[in-house]
């Protein structure tokens, strides 16, 4: 109901163009430094009803960008972007940096929406400083940025805005460790909405807790314990108190931090009462969507860890994104671990468990798994320890180029000892997966298939443990297809292209991406001329190369499809997958123009 | 002289075996428990004697081991292990721990000194839990067996082990954050050493500096921050006083630390005195070795940053390994860091400072920067910072499976923007090392070469800004060698093999391993039957099949020389060139077979 009401009042806010009032006069921040002092709430106003404005009509982050907004307004009242240095963690929360950085029409007019990314882009603006939506980073590379200014003897605020969750990834601790350690200006901003996605893990979040309810006063502070100056401020909403603390700290010769006290969601009721669902939306939120019942991967993957009692499922902090709801997680009781933002501990997490007899579960997006690349290695691998790690998202994608997921397969696939299995339906997955849960010898990882459910409605008795052994679905000549994962569909359809031309193409279904079925590809050598490798992700390292190399030195042509290896950024896949000649006619043609 | 009398001592006491009077009776920690308490002393300088003979004969780490003999005794005195599970961080303090649990004549014996390597594994002792050896990992494996552990209804206790440098990386805090959480039995026992592999560096170290200077007392205290109980044994070298605190928290059913303060290089008068130098020592340090001052493309790397007033070198707490001595550290001033072992931290801070106008060189060994894969992928390639990151040590070897250096090519070759260069000399080195830390471009990776320095006395002029371009040696026909970096000269070995057999090879320096040079590789087809490509590290998603792709719809067949996808464990490198063909016979075997 109260969604009901909110999505009509921001309705008619946008028809009547009201929340551009304060916001049209501001068109970088030496306009909000003019602002008088009672404009700044209308202002925080306006910006919020842009946020909700673009993320109704395109999607994107909602909570982090609700909560942040009077801060934002704040640190740019009070520093001198971009001489100081603003560097966001994650950058999903620079909504209303961007608006308040000569980039509002992309909030409030939905001509311009797709002109600028969900995430900080230095080609945007000088005001963004790096291309950033991996979590944990800003400030490491905020300490480089003062460093380099030390070194060149500038004087300036190097400022790292973090939190929503990311001060638990390894990487933030270095960070703040090492910057801990700078004789010079450098200020950390930890935003601290009490959430991440879904809510915060671990020690650091306890110690967060008390000092809120201490109003930063208690003695545990891990910030102090690593030898910074530290500023509290309860009401992390309030635009005065915020500037009273950034003008404290604006100049400081020494590494500080100033923690704020936010509320995600701020300003939009449904966001601030479901922080986890609302954290990011699709576009149309707001309008009443009908709950989708069918089946999905992930829904049958929920649906086999709920009945698996004694498998030890784990996710880092997007539980969501895999389907695992509050409910879910309710049910799941003590089997279930969130780590968090922490990928390299879920990793060796699922190893250890996994060597003491467990069966962990570790689901992670294609984009996050490589920030676990060692751990997979070491900790894993090395180990051989029968852990199961499902891989979801992986493929080529419209998405923004911090979060492509092309690169699970180069990453995985040439590490030893791990089985990486691409399974290409439902009754196939499930038989993957009740095989890796259930077998004592390998580290294995399942790329999940995206897209819609396919059935074969015929159970799958396959024995994986016979590794690297391809599937054989139909026998042919002259053209093989060897088509993994998420591109079987599409090997199937090149197959009836090849047909019109009067080819009988062999059909191949590799399942594992870490090897090659040798004695299969050499019994191709009697009756085919070409082999081609469909692949849903990038080229270089990935699987086709492990095929052309085993041809390399025989008669036999190969030609591999997949991506190239670069860094897309929201290119529609329509036309990635002309450009990779991923159409069963592109393919078509370039078999046809090399038999 | 201290040293030499030292040494005389050691060789007096391996000479009269005496060390092993009361090692001798110690079969398994059952014997230990047995000792009365008055041999425990005698029982650690034993313990000594076998890690100097080990070290000494063999090679190893010394002052690690050293410094935690008796911890490790009241460990096992305490304990039952392996009912109770220790989990050494890196495991290259577990000298003390292999000889209680029966491996001690690996230590006292020469003969039976390759028998076990310098990690734990638990093929050989059913005390060892896990293959490690890279840093920061114990905490989140152990967090991973107490959960099955508590899964399973099961009672006893973990314990991690970490210290000497290890808790500044990322992957321990992560661990350390949801060990807190932990709501069972849960111990980290802090070996708080006061030295990482060089000086430890980072907030983290000032609150243990401060620990020890309180006694335990300061207010400012991480781990309780983070939700730990907390005990403190100032003399982390006095078996009694840790036997006490041991018992303290043994089956506690909270997560504790016990922050041990011990003296690295314990007993060991040269070691305790400079610890960095003795944290590793090569087999025969204890005789006087003379000082090779011959240049090496260490030096040589040392003479550039030193000379390059602009750079600003970055090391993650191997700077020895390096040759930054503590001397050169001293000279190079405030354009020095050293991050600690912190991998994921320096890429993104040498990142930071190349976006601000620096220019940071990363030195780093190819086994860890595997540490740092999303940092390289997402911190640096995709803002295309122009920082230069030196991969040393890549290449196949006859190093402890934990420490490969094989992985590095295809971990950052398939990184899109990242250009890894692979040098041959060192000219060519140079050239491209001083162009890297010119260029304004793009993220570059040099995989510095192994073994002797090759000079060719002229200086290379070459435009590496051309990217891909590779260069091509000496033109022949029918069979093409592409020679990656260390392995260029096996190229030119089997270059003069085949003339031999009549053929005139054309010889290549590829120079980029992150691409193929399109023109050239079209214009061998004029007059080549057959590509050769040899590359020091793994095939799989390496260098050489970017050419076997190249060419796998043409009629030219390739042959890949490198190592396989495998964890080699200590294998003589002559075995492994036997294995992969990486001989100049047996490549030349191959080609003349596939002719």
């Amino acid at each position: 109901m109260i969604k009901k009401i909110c999505a009509v009042l921001i309705t008619l806010m946008i028809a009547q163009n009201s929340f551009a009032n304060t916001l049209d006069k501001i068109n970088s921040p030496q306009d909000l430094k003019k602002l008088p002092n009672k404009q700044m709430e209308s202002l925080a106003e306006d910006i919020r009803a842009g946020i909700l404005n673009r993320v109704n009509t395109i999607g994107g982050h909602l909570g982090p960008d609700l909560g942040i907004v009077e801060a934002t307004i704040a640190m740019h009242y009070v520093f001198n972007s971009p001489k100081d240095k603003f560097i966001f963690d994650v950058s999903h929360q620079t909504y209303p940096h961007k608006m308040l950085t000569g980039r509002k029409s992309a909030f409030t007019d939905p001509l311009h929406h797709p002109e600028i990314s969900g995430y900080s882009n230095p080609k945007e603006s000088k005001h963004d400083h790096f291309i950033l939506g991996h979590t944990s980073t800003s400030i490491s590379l905020a300490t480089g940025v003062a460093k380099a200014r030390d070194f060149k003897g500038e004087k300036y605020n190097v400022i790292a805005l973090i939190g929503d969750g990311s001060l638990s990834g390894g990487e933030a601790y270095e960070g703040l460790n090492n910057a801990a350690v700078l004789n010079s200006n450098f200020i950390i901003i930890v935003n601290d909405n009490e959430m991440s996605i879904a809510e915060n893990q671990g020690g650091l979040y306890k110690n967060l807790r008390e000092l809120r309810e201490t109003k930063g006063q208690a003695s545990n502070n891990i910030f102090k314990a690593l030898g910074y100056d530290y500023y509290y401020v309860e009401n992390g909403n309030n635009i005065n108190d915020l500037i009273k603390a950034f003008q404290k700290v604006k100049d400081t010769n020494k590494p500080t931090v100033v923690h704020i006290h936010t509320l995600k969601g701020k300003g939009y009721k449904p966001a601030e009462e479901n922080k986890e669902m609302y954290h990011y939306q699709l576009a149309g939120f707001m309008d009443n969507k009908k709950t989708d019942k069918k089946e999905t991967y992930k829904s049958i993957t929920a649906d086999y860890i709920l009945n698996n009692n004694s498998t030890l499922p784990i996710t880092a902090a997007t539980p969501g994104s895999f389907g695992f709801t509050p409910e879910f997680r309710e049910k799941l009781k003590n089997r279930y671990t969130d780590v968090g933002i922490a990928e390299q501990d879920a990793v060796a997490y699922a190893s250890g468990i996994a060597e003491n007899g467990g069966k962990p579960i570790f689901c992670v997006a294609s984009s996050f798994i490589q920030r676990a690349y060692d751990q997979l290695s070491q900790d894993l691998a090395l180990n051989n320890s029968p852990a199961t790690i499902l891989v979801y998202g992986g493929g080529i994608s419209n998405a923004d180029m911090t979060h492509l997921g092309i690169f699970d397969i180069p990453l995985i696939s040439n590490i030893p000892n791990i089985v990486y299995l691409s399974p290409t339906n439902k009754e196939e997955y499930l038989a993957m997966l009740d095989w890796s849960v259930n077998q004592k010898q390998y580290p294995v990882a399942i790329r999940v298939p995206t897209g819609d459910l396919v059935s074969t409605g015929i159970k799958d008795e396959t024995d994986y443990s016979i590794l690297n052994k391809f599937k054989l679905i139909e026998k042919g000549d002259k053209v093989a297809i060897i088509a993994a994962g998420n591109f079987f569909r599409l090997g199937k359809e090149v197959k009836e292209e090849l047909r019109k031309q009067g080819i009988n193409a062999t059909l191949i279904n590799p399942c594992y991406l870490t090897g090659v079925d040798e004695k299969l590809l050499n019994e191709l050598k009697q009756n085919h001329k070409l082999v081609i490798t469909l692949e849903d992700g990038c080229l270089d390292g990935g699987f086709g190369e492990k095929i052309s190399r085993f041809y390399s030195n025989s008669d036999m042509k190969v030609l591999n499809f997949g991506a190239e290896k670069e860094f897309t950024d929201r290119v529609p896949l329509e036309e990635l997958y002309k450009r990779y000649h991923l159409t069963k006619e592109l393919i078509t043609q370039d078999i046809m123009s090399n038999l």
